[in-house]
């Protein structure tokens, strides 16, 4: 990690990671990953970062190829009760639809009104990108980006009670630092909104825009009393999710990651990209969610999204590292 | 630059720039722009950077911030006689044909035999998208990648005779390396392929295939004989030229850039969008083609793509420096 870049996450975040892993950096031997319980989890990423980092290794892993890709919600943030985009739509719609009693007819808005996340995110997101278009289509990005800002500032996780870009993984923030500090560049590639996630990544997750892969839309480029403005639109949606995820790491990254963390069956297909075949070291690792009291228990049942059953099954023979949050990690979120 | 970067640029690309930059680390008083002629547009560069990287200078632009964009097609090599992806489009068709006889039909093939670049470009790249797609599309993205390698190493330019990948700017790589050492991230934003470029992007420009954004269409995932492969396919195909470019920008970078490189017309509404109004310091330069003797010259009336009037009109009123590649250059390509 450059300086630069510890003192922008020290100052800008002010997150536990940043000063343990600056503790990390002075002391060597310093543990990168203190909210980990020791444990095969633990030991298999320390592992994996020590063996592709080590000069000499026979897997050592060339710099620029030292690229980790990252599933957003149940990876690094909750996505429970609902994904936390799908109540931001939610917040939208209901402040919006005053100003539109036409759209009380829409089976989407309905879904909404309703709580149904399922209804929502079914068919690859069909209902939620009709909510999305008809809440944000038509807006300047800079003012989108002014709305998820505020939200963020103002919604409040209805169980944890504090703000959603909080309900983040205190331990997946250790990893993404480590991985950094030892030379890997951190994608994210989620289901969720690019737009949506560029507004907090930098600052939550030290993951700058570009290196944000999700769902988008094209924009719509004009001068707008003489100023350049980009207007939202839901044109060429592409949702970046299941096979999406690796369509969207090609298209975005342009080379196999060679490190994958997810934590749903949507993530399967990007596990197998980094990890089968792959001519590099690679490594996968699921987030199993067993830990009811202190975040939520689910996988082949899940309470929105996150469903876990193809995946878990094909992670012995595909040697994918299964997290067990209750056993592997000694805190959830950051204090 | 960071040593790894420097050893990396050094050993793999061999090229002038690399050893003039190092030499330039060294003593910190060497010109970083050896190939630029002193002037006003080699001023104005060392000037931006110089201004934006000073600590303490109120034009300073935070690390990460830097976000440097060029053009690549006339801008960092060559796009005469032919654009070099419409040559190896060429090639590819006459490769397939005969194995196609029912291609001989086809209105795009008929203007590619004849060689009429023109008529493929025409209605936003409809014919050239046609030809890949007719000749790529239904193979597998790393046959795709080790066939532009292998072009890159056999074709030549018809008039330079040396590989197209060597016909590129030696005062341009200088402008990249300098960036880059200056804490700026350099992105190619070009209406090329980003699947063709990045086959060289990171060899030749140090430009890493996740920052380069090029015209492109959906693969398609699946596991064949048990391995992952993507499939190249013509669907979503988007255009990243024109009013394409910010909306690139925006899609795949996620920030307005703060210095933004071209040489056409294709490229005016990233350049309106990095300098109008943009609340950091910001930075526009147009290659201006005017050198017969050593390369080309060219603008109202381009011998492929190129076209140069309207960009070239507003440049003084937005301020963009307009490069005289005759008397700005001192030499054209690497040695």
């Amino acid at each position: 990690m450059d300086p630069a870049r510890r003192s922008f996450l020290a100052a800008s975040c002010g997150l536990p990671f940043a000063a343990a892993f600056t503790a990390g950096q002075e002391k060597p031997n310093a543990d990168p990953l203190p909210s980990w319980n020791d444990g095969p989890a633990k030991t298999a990423v320390l592992d994996f970062v020590a063996k592709t980092t080590r000069e000499g290794s026979k897997e050592f892993v060339a710099k620029p190829e030292r690229v980790a890709v990252f599933d957003n919600d149940g990876t690094l943030w909750c996505e429970n009760p609902l994904p936390f985009q799908v109540v931001f739509a939610f917040d939208s719609l209901k402040r919006e639809l005053p100003k539109h009693p036409e759209w009380k007819d829409d089976p989407a808005v309905k879904a909404a009104l309703a709580g149904d996340a399922a209804a929502l995110l079914a068919d690859n997101y069909k209902g939620l990108l009709r909510v999305l278009g008809l809440t944000h289509a038509g807006m300047i990005t800079d003012e989108y980006d002014r709305r998820v800002a505020d939200w963020l500032k103002t919604a409040k996780h209805p169980r944890f009670d504090r703000p959603y870009d909080r309900c983040v993984y205190q331990p997946m923030l250790e990893v993404l630092a480590y991985l950094r500090a030892s030379g890997y560049k951190t994608f994210i590639v989620s289901g969720g909104g690019a737009d949506f996630m560029r507004v907090f990544s930098e600052r939550v997750y030290g993951i700058p825009p570009e290196q944000v892969v999700g769902s988008n839309a094209l924009t719509k480029f004009e001068l707008r009393d003489g100023k350049p403005v980009l207007i939202k639109t839901s044109e060429h949606a592409f949702v970046d999710d299941k096979d999406g995820k690796p369509v969207g790491i090609h298209q975005f990254i342009g080379r196999r990651p060679v490190a994958c963390f997810g934590n749903s069956d949507g993530d399967k297909a990007m596990l197998e990209y980094t990890t089968i075949a792959n001519p590099r070291p690679a490594f996968g690792l699921i987030v199993h969610h067993t830990d009811a009291d202190r975040e939520y228990a689910y996988d082949a049942k899940p309470k929105s999204s996150g469903k876990l059953v193809e995946a878990l099954a094909d992670a012995p023979k595909r040697g994918w590292v299964v997290v067990d949050m209750k056993k592997d990690w000694k805190t959830i979120f950051p204090g």
